[in-house]
């Protein structure tokens, strides 16, 4: 325990410290060459951190593609037997492409955190994924531990089942479970409606719920079920939460031509596993080819 | 609060009670005609007062039926779109046919050990379902969870990429994090490795760890991966775990003669949303027709 005059004392380094360093001259800005941004802030050099193997990207770099078609993609990777190896790819590639975020299982949260600290690209993890069916405070629990482990956004799936029952108050508090720590926390939260398996009264019911409970985004599928996004789903969900929320078109969204028609429904954001294809398409490149590195 | 003197009386009064109650008579016992089984133990009065709408089947049924077809079958209804009448409908079913357990989603466990309280038929969750791609500490708190809300076994699903990653501590830890709170509270641990998904090497890997842990039963598939359980699987993961272990093949089991191609590579339980059926097949009766009562 410090006593009185060890914190006085303290007090009087630290402030010593910081009029010292108000007085030195600033460092004259390093640029790198491509960009003409901030060295630390370059997206090359990132890209070249990534190819040596590096397990951190490194920190300060800018904030994201806003306002790209790469900006609005979750670059996504949820099959159960994605190794590390395939998660570090998704990563180094989220990092090139600057995706939104990465989308990936709870399991790989803590490591996509370190991969991509300071790369502007987000880490987002899946709760109560694909089913739905856990019980409210295990959703709270694993929306916890994935924002302690690193997580700036997450998909949530209501409880299909409560929903389907007509257990409004039920969906409703599971809902709240989630969306409470996201919103305690700066986080992103998205409520995954699983579209393919309700009736557009449910849809309607499950996107009022989501609004209601102060969630971010609706999303309309995990990508297990039977059907992912449609065009359709995409702008019943939109009329219903207004242009407040986000609405993000998940399952199914191979191209770029699935993007746009996803966006002139009302999406915002979309989930994909094949954002690298996307982003190239839409830049008028070839689609990655057979030949392709792996990863891509 | 109690004192001393209410805390007394309140001793007096129970242990007059307890020798009045050891004075009197027992009660002549009361028979059903169907089975010359106490009453209170007859499965058929339990079938009357499901189909009658009740909500709790009675205290004090008969412990199962071991070593008949249908308590090798854990009946099986894990879509996320189940309703509370579709689950109400497979505890009725589980009640009349005896089955091992109702195998269902963690949200519907409190609502099934409610109405299968005294049946002897027991309550069988899922843990890290379908993915198994959850933290250990996810996983430990939700099992925890469904043992409070009335689980009497947990199914859990291994961390899938871990392992394809070669990170078996990681497996490990993740299957002990579950096994260890299903000991403490004598709950049925069977451990999911996803057979669909592995090579020999890592079915193995997997079920060499399983044992390790002390878990009771390994069990083949989730039944959302691409394939479901097959002989030569069951066969595999019998040789690893030796006699002591209990196996059950899930996924894909649909009739009788299914069952008995697993029984007969060494599994000890199935699992299988096809119960009734196989049930029905078993003694010869035809299988249940389209024309069926709704929830068969």
């Amino acid at each position: 325990m410090l006593n009185a005059t060890d914190l006085q004392r303290l007090i009087e380094i630290i402030t010593e410290e910081v009029m010292s360093a108000s007085r030195r001259p600033a460092p004259p800005p390093s640029q790198c060459a491509c960009h003409a941004v901030l060295y630390e802030c370059c997206p090359d050099r990132l890209r070249g951190v990534l190819d040596a193997g590096a397990s951190r990207i490194g920190l300060h770099a800018s904030g994201g593609a806003a306002g790209s078609v790469a900006g609005m993609i979750d670059h996504t990777l949820l099959k159960p037997d994605a190794t590390r190896r395939d998660i570090e790819t998704l990563c180094r590639e989220a990092a090139e492409f600057r995706f939104a975020t990465v989308c990936v299982n709870p399991t790989w949260v803590a490591l996509c955190a370190a991969l991509l600290r300071g790369s502007g690209v987000g880490v987002c993890s899946v709760v109560g994924f694909p089913l739905g069916a856990t019980t409210a405070d295990v959703k709270h629990y694993e929306t916890r531990r994935a924002i302690f482990d690193g997580a700036s956004e997450i998909d949530m799936v209501i409880n299909i089942g409560a929903l389907k029952s007509g257990d409004l108050p039920i969906v409703e508090r599971d809902i709240q479970a989630v969306v409470g720590p996201c919103r305690d926390a700066n986080v992103v939260s998205k409520v995954i409606i699983e579209a393919a398996l309700l009736t557009d009264d449910e849809k309607i019911a499950a996107s009022t719920l989501s609004k209601a409970a102060g969630a971010d985004f609706v999303k309309t599928s995990t990508g297990f079920a039977s059907g992912g996004a449609t065009p359709a789903d995409v702008a019943l969900m939109r009329r219903v939460v207004g242009a407040e929320m986000g609405v993000k078109a998940a399952g199914g969204v191979r191209d770029y031509e699935g993007l746009k028609a996803m966006v002139a429904a009302g999406a915002t954001r979309v989930g994909a596993s094949a954002g690298v294809r996307i982003v190239q398409e839409s830049k008028g490149g070839p689609p990655p080819s057979a030949n392709a590195p792996a990863g891509y």
